[in-house]
């Protein structure tokens, strides 16, 4: 996978807890169905700095605002993660529930409130189940470990799989791991977050420095992906770094720096790109490139318009290369671009260019759609910026998952 | 349905054609499947102001590029219309062929092509049959006459039902009557201009005031309503006053100009309704109101958000009153409002308010949802405008219809 051969990346397993010094629990205390594992804590076992992007949705969950909060004092090194239940638009009540989950968790974990960040996905407008919520947190504290993956598979909702994934970094001077563990299905349409991302390293950072890649990284993967177009009130994504790899600060500049950039984004975009292929109801991971724009931003405003459009998605599920649509998708992006400057692509296939149609076989147009993994590339005549939105499939399950999520 | 005592509006048939001194024709011309409607001819007999509004897609149809031209002029009488093939991303070559129907036409109605507007709706990128269309421009004009039902179905694609809308207006110094048609169905959401819709008038305006009024009434009607956030390049919104009624010209500030901005809006509002009904899939009309805000603009962000959320529209199908996905719609419209000064209400039952969730009868809410026409009300706390918006359930039927439109 090395995308990076100066660098020096290597694939690991083991998610948000490939890093050193992380460890993680989990627990099933009825949130959820019976069973079901539903409370997760991921701690670092030393202090840490964390940064954090939030949902910019004007509604935020009660979790989003006692974490912001947390966050902003940039010492964080643990979260208390539930799924089940949102804590959201629960109104004071809610934020006291959110608040007394920090300190329960901080005080299993030995820790003071503010260092722990707390986030809650799941149905929107019920009380959580403090009772359940306390008994979990002792559980989970008592369980922690160097397997990630009961956390992971804690904070699923109508996810069908975990999604971790970690790289491991030898540059000079630096050897560091970046690792995260996210969940997405519906209600994704990311706008400075994503549903939930907990990403971790054990390199070290200062908080501005955080912060910057961060946010960069959010702003190339979770920031691209999209499945039903709503934007979550608790998407979170967070991320830790304790510096237990042993190396120096990665300061702006070095090599080391670059090169943690390099891993974060990599990381960000594998688990971005597990968000988008298990979205509610999609069969496809729907990849859409464009090239040749004047900016890169112009460039993910239009590829992110051609990835939500409800008609291209119902489309690649009936494996239907249909771009007019695509074409009509860039149009309403909001971006400008020439139509007569469009070339579309569905994998090798040509299909339209210079303003028409290009004689085409059909048949293999619609067979670049017949996989799990489907690519749809346009090039513009615009410039030289090229970027990658993500989504899925719009199928008849989709439909069926959401006309009856609460009953 | 008299909403504006004052004036006198009286509901009427005959859709475009109630308007005095408009005729239409129709003609089954082999573009779409055998013996199906799909070539009208609309015309004003006498001389016509008209007025359009196009869609802001970047990708334009050659039908809305030469239609725009002709409209320009200001002397536009007559449409030629045809479904089945929406003649866009056809290069050069389907610009040549929407003037030559534009010609065709023109020539068969003793006209100038550049008082006929064209219009083409259905799939995007093939050439369109023109011997076939030839053939039905001249069939369509040798049966033109009073009844404007054959024209309403030519214009149809995957719509059910024809959609027509007429009222008649007495206001002191005027009488006249303001007709319309429209189609729609799939790929709306219209961005100043909806898929298709021809209004007409005999009341007498000169261009400015009908170009004002028109634009005002297709904001707050064609505009408001979403089927699948996807924006067509063939949106356009035709109007064509003759002054057939006899009165004098209607000049802005005269009762009769007030009335003449009302029923047209009153036409635009039920065509727009039609066109959200009758949404590809669709089984209900979902109306969203948005009052208490602080411009007629923020509302109508805010309904639009609410009646084009993936997620709302499942839940409508489902009939589950999902609350929690019309406040996440609301947080994501890009419209400032405080989340703690929001009401909810599901037909007549109060679900939310004062930041938290209010006890309520789930049933009830549900049942609100049950009907064809179902209501969404918002009360924001942060002024005094109001705006509705139109959309539809969100089926399994839509996700079959568009994953095999083309085969």
């Amino acid at each position: 996978m090395n995308k990076y051969p100066e660098i020096g990346i290597t694939e690991l397993s083991g998610g948000a807890l490939a890093p050193e010094g992380f460890v993680a629990g989990a627990a099933a205390c009825g949130i959820r169905e019976e069973g079901r594992l539903d409370l997760g804590l991921l701690l670092s076992e030393r202090p840490a700095v964390a940064a954090a992007v939030f949902t910019c949705n004007r509604v935020k969950g009660a979790p989003v605002v006692v974490s912001r909060e947390a966050v902003g004092r940039g010492r964080v090194r643990a979260v208390v993660a539930n799924s089940g239940n949102a804590n959201a638009a629960t109104g004071r009540r809610g934020l006291e529930d959110a608040r007394a989950m920090q300190r329960l968790a901080a005080r299993e974990l030995g820790l003071r409130p503010e260092e722990v960040a707390v986030a809650s996905t799941g149905v929107i407008g019920e009380r959580l189940p403090m009772e359940r919520v306390e008994a979990g947190i002792r559980r989970a504290a008592a369980g922690l470990g160097r397997d990630g993956s009961g956390f992971a598979a804690a904070i699923l909702t109508t996810d069908t799989r975990i999604k971790q994934a970690a790289v491991r970094v030898e540059v000079e001077g630096a050897e560091f791991t970046v690792g995260g563990t996210a969940k997405g299905s519906g209600m994704i349409h990311p706008n400075m977050g994503t549903m939930l991302a907990f990403l971790t390293t054990d390199a070290a950072l200062e908080g501005e420095t955080l912060r910057g890649a961060l946010s960069r990284a959010v702003d190339r993967t979770f920031n691209r992906i999209t499945v039903d177009g709503d934007t979550s009130p608790s998407d979170m994504a967070l991320l830790i770094a304790n510096g237990a790899a042993g190396g120096g600060v990665l300061r702006p500049g070095s090599p080391g720096h670059a090169a943690f950039e390099e891993a974060l984004e990599e990381v960000a975009r594998r688990l971005a790109r597990e968000i988008a292929r298990d979205g509610e109801g999609a069969t496809k991971l729907l990849e859409v490139v464009v090239e040749g724009a004047p900016s890169e931003e112009d460039a993910a405003r239009l590829a992110r318009s051609v990835a939500g459009s409800n008609l291209v998605k119902a489309a690649v599920a009936g494996e239907d290369a249909n771009w007019g649509r695509v074409l009509t998708a860039l149009g309403y992006s909001g971006a400008g671009f020439d139509p007569e400057g469009v070339e579309i692509h569905f994998g090798p296939v040509l299909v339209f260019a210079g303003g028409e149609p290009v004689e085409h076989d059909i048949s293999a147009a619609n067979a670049a759609l017949g996989g799990e993994e489907v690519g749809i590339r346009i090039r513009l005549s615009g410039g030289s910026a090229a970027a990658a939105a993500w989504g899925c499939d719009l199928t008849s399950r989709y439909v069926e998952i959401n006309g009856s999520y609460r009953t």
